[in-house]
């Protein structure tokens, strides 16, 4: 079968981490890749030379965009509470936005070197988070009968959860879903609107 | 090679998840459980019809024992608030006891009719506290500006996410992370203790 389009590493990433993302990784083939790709499994090895390499270059895209955020202008000035809301935002508009990526990021669990080095990557964004928590539990402005690292991953837990249920075309638009989880996670359930 | 102790369905299922919940349902083989439970492939397939068997009877403890916490008297007593905050403890302190399980339950996509299954037992639960969110809701205990399916998917998306880090022997006690995760669905990060 011809393909019907040049296809280069990052046109096949995409296509591998719609079905990674789906099935998951370990559940997904080359062959069905190459399948979803309409390229034969031997042209799709003349591209990348396997599954480990897609899953490195998606992976490495999430983390590139998460890492990213600490980098922008509202992340790095202002207060450590101002600076928490904004990443906190940002990382539930990210995740909603490079759902393929980041959803296969959230489910990795070390079963390979790629998979170990996005983890600890991963640990590395939540430690410099954990620092910030911190810094605003110092200036009372986050509640401190917490343990900072315990905040960071609860509040990264409910934002990374949206990847289970998330879809582009669903009833629920990316930026309500971002103000409810920065309602929730900053004033509560039974919090009150500012 | 001998087995080191009679085995049946429960004990195999015990097993499995252990490995289901590290490395994943489909990265496992039932070689992989067999050496895990010192016994010969073919002596496992004596005690079960295969994996998929051993997926179901672990999910089913999974979702018996979520669907029986909405059972206890104080999740169907008292005002709706009263009842969610007793729900989410629980749901928090039940994946935690039953990690391996529940866990496994979490990850779940659809990838098989057992699956499919277990997904829509979820959903059934989920909707039974969306209900429980929108009577909260009603009676001002909740805010109302999130959509109560929303607040029951963010809220359980946090609780759950424990699932990735917790570890029974770690540094944080169940009990403390159960607190912490009913401190910032109810009151918030901002929030200050009662």
């Amino acid at each position: 079968m011809e393909s019907r389009r040049p296809y280069d590493i990052d046109s096949l990433t995409d296509i591998a981490f719609r079905l990674f993302a789906q099935r998951g990784f370990d559940a997904t083939s080359m062959d069905e890749i190459a399948k979803a790709a309409a390229i034969t499994k031997a042209s799709i090895y003349h591209h990348v030379p396997g599954k480990e390499a897609l899953l490195a270059r998606g992976l490495d895209r999430a983390l590139a965009a998460l890492f990213a955020i600490l980098d922008e202008r509202e992340a790095k000035e202002g207060t450590p509470r101002a600076r928490l809301e904004t990443i906190v935002a940002r990382v539930a508009e990210v995740t909603m936005r490079m759902f393929p990526e980041v959803s296969v990021l959230f489910r990795v669990r070390g079963n390979s070197k790629t998979e170990r080095e996005a983890m600890e990557r991963r640990r590395a964004f939540d430690a410099i988070v954990t620092d910030l928590v911190h810094a605003a539990q110092r200036e009372g402005a986050i509640r401190a009968d917490v343990d900072p690292a315990l905040v960071t991953r609860l509040v990264f837990g409910m934002s990374n959860s949206v990847v289970e249920w998330y879809r582009p075309s669903g009833r629920i638009a990316a930026t309500e879903i971002a103000t409810a989880i920065s309602r929730l996670v900053f004033e509560g359930a039974a919090g009150t609107p500012d």
